[in-house]
């Protein structure tokens, strides 16, 4: 039941990375929801591989088919189904991966937990490249909450520790129009930095990480749940179904257990007429429920782990030290692609928690 | 479903801060299985109220008493429940909390969310002293998880920004007895430190957080799955369900984002003949798998947000602004009663992922 | 989890039969439900033991405590928890049946599935007794389903093959007072004689079964689920949960087997302005939806498999034929008492997929 | 979350009747099993359309395209998908069914769910052709069942009322060789009469229905679980997301409500060193656990409800009474296709409940 997520929908995703297609069923949704599907390509291409400097070179089109759900450009109430086609693959290059397993891989878990009858091409099911299905219901899912006035954009926070401007944290409706673009960051001249900082770690054979926040805004009061089903509970579950995220914090977050709680409250103010807080420490969520400021997370993702460099590995069959040199096409830095990841798997958690009624 | 948690087991949690009794009914268990209820109070005893200066006056026993499930000190493989009386309730302190929402708390959203139904109390359902019914299925996980030779601890990271000493991370059973009292830290000099932060804020009427580091050692390799439901997103998921937490890093964590692949990546290396990584910055978990390294996560705990400091507030009648005062009786920082809380979700999460067969 | 039933409301069922209490935990339903607790103990006290001539002696008040959910007569939002205390408990009764499995219960079956640790005394977790919590969810779920003008009621459809008369297939608000009693039949003569088939198998040391009718009138049009979540499919999971059934059909069930289409498809008419069928074969469901027709299903119930008879069986420690004398006291049939414990599963069913916005 | 099925498993089932594609993915498989794709097709063979005398001329191959989850002819742990193009559509048979709904389909339900954005072409997602994939899930469970030693055969159990010989109750392992045909009874006679009926039928432009009676032999005792979870409730679940399908009884299910306890209880035996039964009215079924009987249970299926024959349905946008001619291919009676299917979902359900441990 690894792939399955949701209470009110159910997204299932599907494929490996050097298979024939992969792919995502998406039920639960309501009948009568238009779809954009130009507006959802260009969502897409924002995580496209093939595209920058930055990223591997492996040319994907990412252009999804679909087999269901869909009729006259909305929704039919019927599962929605969408496949695409792996055109551009290379299995020979990892060969050798079941036995010589990569650092920071899932190939040495694999190999135990499926007893080596695991798809060891490019990671299988492990691979980035399933992030694809996951933005096409997540893009899916942002269309449907942006028509209801409900807005999810991510941005680059740092990349090897350069940070980007912060954006306001009381922002409610910010223009953000500013950081639509394939690099998104808030600071230009640290994007400049970020940028030469990937560079060089692709120059040296090596890669680097960083961290990416995501604002929603547009919520209304109400939404989530205590416990084991909050915003945060949700986001949480489905942001670490992205391969390289390795932590997650809402809010002040880390920040918050160096803070009095004098500090880190969040005030009640009157805005407008509406109940507001004057800070948002809390990222918008009080017992894990939306409290109408904009929701906020912040996700650490590590350096992609595949490098050029020589590292060392075990032989599974001999059980002998082995050097190991990672071949195949790879980024030096996968932030700037997984932003818009970030942002479909909050709208698929959000949209899941829009879909219940109380 | 907000209080429902599981895939193998089912735990279902119920209760309000100042109700009757507060409970949990944990299904899905194997028959057979031992219970040592004298251990269980011990374990319980160490998140209890009213023992220690740091925290909340109000005293309870938190005995359980268990209705079903058990037969002669096993498990019987019908649904174990249990309930706590609630007997020192002073709901009267709390009676204006509707009207008058207290910043930091669910007060606000649950008076939006329940249309001014819910159970104001003390918080009602959104109180920590539900953790107590999630320590009572989380202390019986640990049993069993210990049993199989599964062990779970964790330790104050930090209070107010005062760090403990790190846990060296490739202890694969680390000698922790040391820091098994109440107020486990293994720096017994920051332990003091943080003491004094903690009395300085009660002093001041206001509160401090905190980090805890939780480690879980003896899983085998192969435990977990891929995308949604690996351990990270199982830990998260249950983790977000304790108030307070606010987020939740694996390995290296946030530190991953700062560093290069080279540097992150855990070599592979050969230990009494099993294959294992000579760091662990991945905290024992790689595509969402057990690689058998100690799993290790960490968690940030926000300052109380009950001070006894006047606050600001809206009154919800009159849409007028209103100074608070938070009566009743608080922890001016609950990060060592939450480090056994902390331990129950770990090892709720994990026996979880355990009865899955593959 | 075997005993937790639900995909927006969760119901999770606990206790055995002989224990210290049972009880049940509903959570997922809106805040500020009204609860009309004496209309509850009087739906329950329709399934209580001790109460006619045809049931167990067994004498248990079913008087709920509720311990959490409900505040001054509403529902607030937190799971609601109820119990039942167990006084009347006689589990020397049972002592022999972990060796001796009884014929047409399920102590041979538990035997070997929870190797011999399974509460055995009165069935354990197996007991009709659990059906009373069923019905403390189930009365719940009824009366909220009333406020939204959806009636459910069953009577008994035959007993030892004596059938009561139909109740009209095309009634859509039909007047069943007539049938609320504790026999509830529509015709009185047949009751007499299923009376006395009932005294006839007592005086026998003997037990017979029936069948139960089930109406659901007033739902809107559209509601439940094509292929595994229809309205079929929710009502058969739930009552399969009730021991002793063995059968259910909707509409014009098993005879539709032997119908033509052109006889069992219900035509189309126009009926006050709206579209309804013309009669009503398909039970009010078609594609798993409700189409405005009551729903309408038939459940069988076997006879009670208590029998004061000698019956053979094998004892399991020394694997000899032994004959055995059921002690204990039972219902010679207990399709009357059914009847509620069916309109309770249904009414969970029924409220669960109400509560689907779509 | 309608077209989502399982625990253990999860199912997911994609496609309308005549869009692009249908399709399955079937997540939660361990890795390693074999899949023989040839034994695979000759299962889909026995439910293709457009074979036999009694069936649909509509011609598709049902040849599933797999595109994800198996490598080198075993499962490789990833989620299993496949798909099926629809070629031979004719949507434009089915241009007026949004208006004038076919008396038993869901057509008219359809439209007030969906609000009309549903594919009203040949049903749809209602449509019987649905259940292909169902057989390709169901197929390959089968399979890895049979691998354990546990078979599953189903029969035409009567149409139009015309029984089949009974198959022997204590039959442990059956030899089914010879109704291993494309019409499938014991009695060749009762199925030429069968046979006489249907094409009846078809030369009225009307249908007919029947029953199915399937048997699942092999399953170890201790299988399943009380309550809302047993092999009745999982059964029951998926067979009514079966189109036609109106009634499911186990063992001597509707039958056993006219017996009496003394008759239907199965008294315990000792068979080569064995606990069985004398005789198996539960249908190997005991508090919703396996008994070592082979389960056994009967399916209703109601006539095609697709008949040349005019009826009166409603037009629902001039709401007036219209004539009704469904055009299109149509089975006059889907019995012996529907045996295969009854198998498959029998499959995924015990499967489903073989991978728990407990």
């Amino acid at each position: 039941m690894s792939s399955t997520y949701g209470n009110n929908l159910k997204l299932s995703i599907f494929g490996q990375s050097h298979g024939s297609a992969i792919g995502m069923t998406l039920d639960g949704i309501p009948a009568g929801l238009p779809i954009d599907l130009h507006k959802l390509q260009s969502f897409l291409n924002r995580r496209a591989p093939g595209q920058h400097d930055y990223s591997t070179p492996r040319k994907e089109e990412d252009a999804p088919e679909f087999l269901s759900g869909i009729i006259d450009g909305h929704t039919c109430g019927a599962p929605i189904s969408a496949i695409i086609r792996n055109h551009n693959t290379r299995s020979g290059d990892y060969a050798n991966l079941k036995n010589l397993p990569r650092p920071g891989h899932a190939d040495y878990t694999a190999e135990i937990k499926y007893c080596g009858y695991q798809d060891a091409a490019g990671g299988g099911h492990f691979s980035g490249r399933l992030t694809a299905p996951l933005c096409i219901a997540g893009g899916l899912c942002k269309q449907w909450l942006e028509n209801n006035g409900i807005h999810i954009f991510a941005h680059i926070n740092s990349i090897a520790g350069i940070p980007d401007e912060p954006l306001k944290m009381d922002w409610c409706h910010p223009d953000v129009k500013a950081i639509k673009n394939d690099f998104p960051v808030i600071n230009r001249k640290a994007g400049e930095q970020m940028r030469e900082a990937i560079a060089d770690a692709r120059a040296d054979g090596d890669s680097v990480g960083g961290t990416i926040e995501c604002f929603i805004t547009g919520l209304p009061v109400g939404l989530g749940n205590p416990m084991f089903d909050g915003i945060e509970n949700r986001i949480a579950q489905i942001v670490f179904g992205i391969p390289a995220v390795k932590g997650i914090s809402f809010g002040s977050g880390f920040d918050a257990s160096t803070m009095h709680g004098s500090e880190n409250n969040d005030s009640f103010v009157i805005h407008n007429g509406v109940v507001k807080t004057a800070t948002n420490h809390s990222g918008g969520i009080l017992g894990g429920i939306s409290n109408g400021m904009p929701v906020i997370f912040t996700a650490a993702i590590k350096p992609t782990p595949s490098i050029s460099k020589s590292q060392q590995s075990v032989n599974l069959s001999s059980m002998q030290y082995e050097e190991l040199i990672v071949k195949g096409r790879h980024d030096p830095c996968i932030v700037p692609r997984a932003v818009p990841v970030i942002e479909a798997a909050a709208a698929i958690a959000i949209y899941d928690t829009y879909l219940s009624v109380f």
